[in-house]
């Protein structure tokens, strides 16, 4: 996609190119638009985000940026379309193998650092899909639903912690609407949310189609409509600024914007030579060595011994891999490690015998009969010394475009697994999935079980290493796995219908909500194991110096025998008197340590303060409760390790106590309450009917007390309530500590 | 609380009492408001809703009403306050027990029939409290967030009907607010919905202190305030008029409806003399029998042989019972039959031992040890041939003005329940509760458990004959016993907190939520055995002539060995391949049919096609879809025991079909489908692009055709476009029946 260049103006021609996982080369025809996926020039497919987002490794994430970001130079492209940092709200998203989390903490931690990556290296990095594109299901007018506690606290937030810190160069507006307004149009978060409060200055792209009325765009704050309409929406703006109905102005000002991105962004046009292929090939693979997750491993199956014996290697997805998604992030690899290939080749001494289980419509043999396939798979699986078998969704499950409806694996794969369980207990399944599927209650019939994902080009041998040991499995979930679609916190409301659909969990999103509804599931957020085993010890949690960080220090000692990486996991957990409704625990930070046998290491992870706040609709703005927050040191969000309670200065309430404030509120008021009781005691000489009936004092203590006033006669007026009002506020301006922005640092 | 007469303006006064389910009679001081409830004249205190609800006998109902309407009528008391008919959206409601159903329509059904037995002896009812007041918590100033279509199909629908058919004399507004606009200024729902849409020409007058701006109260349709405020508010009103802020015809209206609602409302002050309290407590009593819940018989432990052994009666409720809950239904009872004395009078030969088990505040030891309670309980248990443990929720644990946190039973009485379980194996557990209490999973240490909810003052009696066999228990839940709090489906979003609760879940409430997410309940809604059992045969449904409703006709037979009644209900499920997100199956009728042994009888029940539809936002109103519906007979919503598959009509889209339509709504459409594949083969030569690639189909199918356009060149333009929605338009026309509106009757 290369824009237009306006030499008399000095805009030179801007290159852009999909690619979130590696470049998608179109060629100049390229702007016939996304419905249009033909075969393109080669280029290195890392690991979709659905795996690198499963590394927790940031390290990783910036050197998949700057590979990326090599390659698109040396073709004279300036701009990346993306990373996708949308958070995986249903694991029915048929995108979701774009995304890397259900967490925001965790999606902004490795989006930021693929924008780091690619801007270092010289290429914008383009920031998608702002905001709340979490379904396929008529994504280009769906309106997204959702209350402003949820919006600001998991929609937004990866995108703002991005936008603040990690500048990337452009956003591009998503297809669907925010309670009924259409990101292309939604003056809020185009403007007043993305520059106003979070200091956007670069350039803002619609996602390609998405522009409904490019007027209303223009003025809501979209600088460039993709992909051009051949005039005729040029020509829209043109007659309404000729007939006033659009300032100039802001014209103008997205036309500065274009132009100031175009002259960032212009390159030469590249021939593509240079590139270092192989180098790229390798980090691929030493990514994909760091995704793949071992969720199971009963009796230490793994790893296989590759010097003896006969490992039986079935499923056409070892012969016929499936390492990424389909739609516009689709690459056309350099090349492609195949599983199967890579098991032979890793096997010294063992026989690797192979059999597809089933037919996949993009194998050699996408006509063969299921039964015999599986038949004949069971006969090996049974002469077999162990079994991996490689299982999947087949690439029509899941791509840009549509949602998939169920979680289950292809019942053809299903029935295989019966069959080849039933000949041998020492199976091995390996998962090929951009979205997570199901593996209740089959998990249960197999010691072990390896999350494949979509690993990339080099995903094939990484697969074959940590299955033969030659690499430690350190991968961890970055989404729930549940027992069945019917648990995930979203079922109830997703994709929804008519244009509309209600986030109606709220913020219990993922683990939020699965932890929440004490929910069982297969696999928790954050779950991974390893060949080695890791303790840890000695945590502490401390305020910094200037009380705006909590830093938590711990050891992480490797207890096994084998090297090892673990990445450590920093949840807190709001007071537990809040009387808000909030997650049994939040991600905020995590550490990967790599550790020799018997080795120990302190790790620290520093948070701000800030980080514990909720959004408050009552304040339209961000407040951290008072109380004693713990917080946990966790192997996965349902491995708690240890823990430390910290007591945390809250931030004031905004606002005056009124007489509309509760009974119960002016009781706890530290100003209010005694007043108000004095003021009751005098009228009934001493004595306090309520303290008599606790039935009583409950129900009123939810009373506004200017509607205790009016029901109560003479115990109080509506006039003398207004005294109370101003007595508190100038008790409270007399003991105030100078003004504390809501938000800011405070200590213990 | 009565109001002033004018005399000069022949304004009589009107005196209004409380009580849902019995007068609460406070004399003439009672206008000190809600938060003064002392001892009161007594009245017959029938079963509150959750018992009544669960008879699911319409005509229990209306002759409760007609009772308590002539108690009213001795008193001089010409308006009720109630029935209330809230939804139960989450079991912790605190004020649950006045209300009837997780289910709108059971509500209906059962409010209404309340509404005419009252009106139809001459004592005004007021449907409460409408609208959305599902929580205690914070109820003065809590906006529920509803979207739409669920304020429609759950929250609303009951007052709708009620409005509709029965016509209560008033509507008292809620104290909360819907959507951020208190009830007492909500114009939508005060006027445009419930007067302009309902044809409600009543009184609205507001609950206790629900008036925050009485002038914006008036705009908005309130008619009349309560309680009074001593003049204050008088003033601001006259201040407005003067101001011109409020237009006097705004006042004129209220004060006519306020004169009207006087005249149709006063009599004579009574003396309260002649009112057939005998008759009144028997009728309690019967309907009690009705309302009793058998959750569980195994082994045929129930009914218990009256005349021989030793039944051991354990739990301070036998002796001290709660038949009622706490608030301004709170009834002073004629009299209160104790299940302890109630089941000594009907053993004729068996002896009736007697241990309080745990105690309670209101009881005769409330200071006892638990731990010798329990362990002389346990004493008895193991002495005798059968207990009957009376467990359930104190008096301070559910009560209006507050919300429970959980629901399980008191710790105490678990323990309790253990001991006792493990010393005799023939335990039958009766329950007292005004909220649905947690079962899981001691229900299953113990063979029976009886469901006897509050049941007013006569329901000890009715649990005496129940047990022993008197009474062939045929109530049924009218809510779901769910398994775990956490599982039900407004968990994530109750209470809310900052003034505001979302209504997450939206139509999924009660059942419809459980069984959409198929997950497992104790007791789920519409379940209650009988001592003989009913087979069901010969289901048949058909539409009427004018084809606006569909008849069901089923044949029941009593194939056990005593005489029983038996509630047959009838569900509806959408057609499988709606797109929008519809429960698993909605009640739309019961019948209640009463056999003796061996016979059979045919039941019908009937129900207007219209309640088939939805609410459709994007069209605005009612839509029924086309397809074909699943129509059930069940003994529960989880014992369907027939069901027959109907087609029926759908109601036509409204509007036209646009550009805006996807590629798959217009390929679906029956007139646009033809038209747009007869331009797209002009243009391809006959081929189509589409049909060889199916994912590319799938994803292009959720896509606007005008996107398509613009991303396919030269595929279709624009301007085609635009004469292409002429032509469908066109040929609409051509073939269009005359217009029907939405939500009217159809033919098959």
């Amino acid at each position: 996609m290369t824009s237009k260049p306006v030499p008399h103006a000095q805009v030179p021609s801007v290159t852009m190119s999909d690619g979130p996982h590696g470049l998608r080369l179109q060629g100049e025809d390229a702007d016939a638009g996304q419905l249009n996926l033909r075969a393109a020039t080669p280029a290195t497919c890392f690991p979709p985000a659905v795996a690198l987002g499963s590394s927790w490794d940031v390290d990783l994430a910036y050197r998949v940026g700057a590979a990326i970001a090599a390659e698109a130079a040396a073709h004279g492209i300036g701009v990346l379309l993306g990373p996708g940092v949308n958070l995986k709200r249903s694991p029915l998203c048929g995108r979701n193998f774009e995304y890397f989390s259900e967490d925001p903490w965790h999606s902004a931690e490795l989006g930021g650092a693929m924008v780091r990556g690619l801007q270092d290296a010289g290429v914008g990095a383009t920031l998608k899909h702002y905001a709340a594109n979490n379904q396929e299901t008529d994504r280009m007018r769906i309106s997204a639903d959702i209350d402003e506690r949820p919006l600001r606290e998991i929609y937004l937030r990866a995108f703002e912690r991005i936008v603040r810190r990690d500048k990337p160069w452009a956003v591009m507006c998503a297809y669907n609407g925010v309670n009924g307004v259409p990101l292309s149009e939604n003056a809020r978060l185009l403007t007043d949310v993305l520059r106003d409060e979070w200091g956007f200055d670069g350039l803002v792209m619609s996602d390609w189609g998405a522009v409904r009325n490019r007027v209303a765009a223009l003025r809501a704050g979209l600088d460039l409509e993709m992909p051009p309409t051949g005039g005729r929406t040029d020509r829209e703006v043109e007659a309404a600024v000729a007939a006033g109905d659009l300032d100039e102005a802001v014209l103008d000002r997205a036309v500065e914007r274009v132009v100031r991105f175009a002259r960032r962004a212009a390159r030469p046009t590249g021939d593509g030579t240079g590139i270092p292929y192989d180098d790229h090939h390798r980090l691929a693979g030493e990514v994909a060595d760091n995704c793949v997750v071992l969720l199971k491993n009963d009796g230490g199956l793994l790893p296989l011994n590759p010097s003896a014996g006969t490992v039986a290697v079935i499923g056409e997805l070892a012969r016929t891999p499936r390492y990424q998604g389909g739609g516009s992030s689709q690459v056309s690899a350099t090349r492609v490690d195949v599983p199967l290939d890579r098991l032979r080749a890793l096997a010294c001494g063992a026989t690797v015998e192979f059999a597809p289980g089933y037919p996949l419509a993009d194998g050699p043999q996408p006509d063969a009969d299921p039964e015999r396939l599986a038949s004949d798979a069971a006969l090996l699986a049974a002469d077999s010394d162990a079994v991996v078998l490689f299982l999947g969704l087949p690439r029509q499950d899941e791509s840009e475009g549509y949602d998939r409806d169920h979680l289950d694996l292809p019942d053809t794969q299903l029935a295989l697994l019966r069959r080849v369980a039933a000949a041998n207990p020492r199976v091995v399944v390996v998962l090929s999935n951009g979205g997570v599927v199901r593996t209740s209650p089959w998990h249960d019939d197999v010691p072990a079980v390896v999350e494949g994902w979509l690993l990339g080009q080099a995903g094939g041998g990484a697969i074959a290493r940590v299955l033969f040991g030659h690499v430690n499995p350190s991968g961890k979930l970055a989404e729930t796995v549940p027992e069945r679609l019917e648990d995930s916190p979203s079922f109830l409301s997703f994709p929804g219908s008519e244009g509309h659909v209600r986030y109606g969990e709220g913020v219990f999103v993922g683990y939020r909500g699965y932890d929440a509804a004490r929910r069982a599931v297969s696999f928790p957020f954050g779950h991974g194991m390893s060949y080695t085993t890791f303790a840890y010890r000695d945590m502490t949690v401390e305020f910094d110096e200037a009380g705006a960080n909590l830093v938590v220090r711990l050891t992480v000692t490797n207890t096994g025998s084998r090297a090892g990486r673990e990445t450590v996991q920093i949840y807190s957990a709001a007071p537990a008197d809040s009387t808000i409704e909030r997650p049994v625990r939040e991600l905020r930070g995590f550490a990967s340590v790599t550790l020799s046998p018997g080795e120990s290491r302190e790790v620290d992870i520093a948070f701000p303060r800030t980080d514990l706040a909720y959004h408050s609709v009552r304040d339209d703005g961000w407040r951290v409760e008072g109380g004693t927050y713990r917080v946990e040191a966790a192997a996965s969000s349902r491995d708690i390790r240890l823990a430390v309670d910290v007591p945390v200065d809250g931030d004031p309430p905004r606002g005056p106590l009124t007489a509309r404030h509760t009974l119960g509120e002016w009781l706890d008021h530290p100003a209010g309450g005694p007043l108000l009781l004095a003021r009751l005691a005098a009228v009934s000489g001493g004595a306090s009917p309520l303290a008599e009936n606790p039935m009583l004092l409950r129900a009123a203590a939810g009373v506004p007390v200017e509607v205790i006033a009016d029901f109560a006669h003479g115990l109080i007026s509506q006039a003398q309530l207004r005294e109370l009002e101003e007595e508190v506020a100038a008790a409270a301006a007399a003991t105030a500590t100078p003004d504390r922005e809501v938000g800011s640092p405070g200590s213990r």
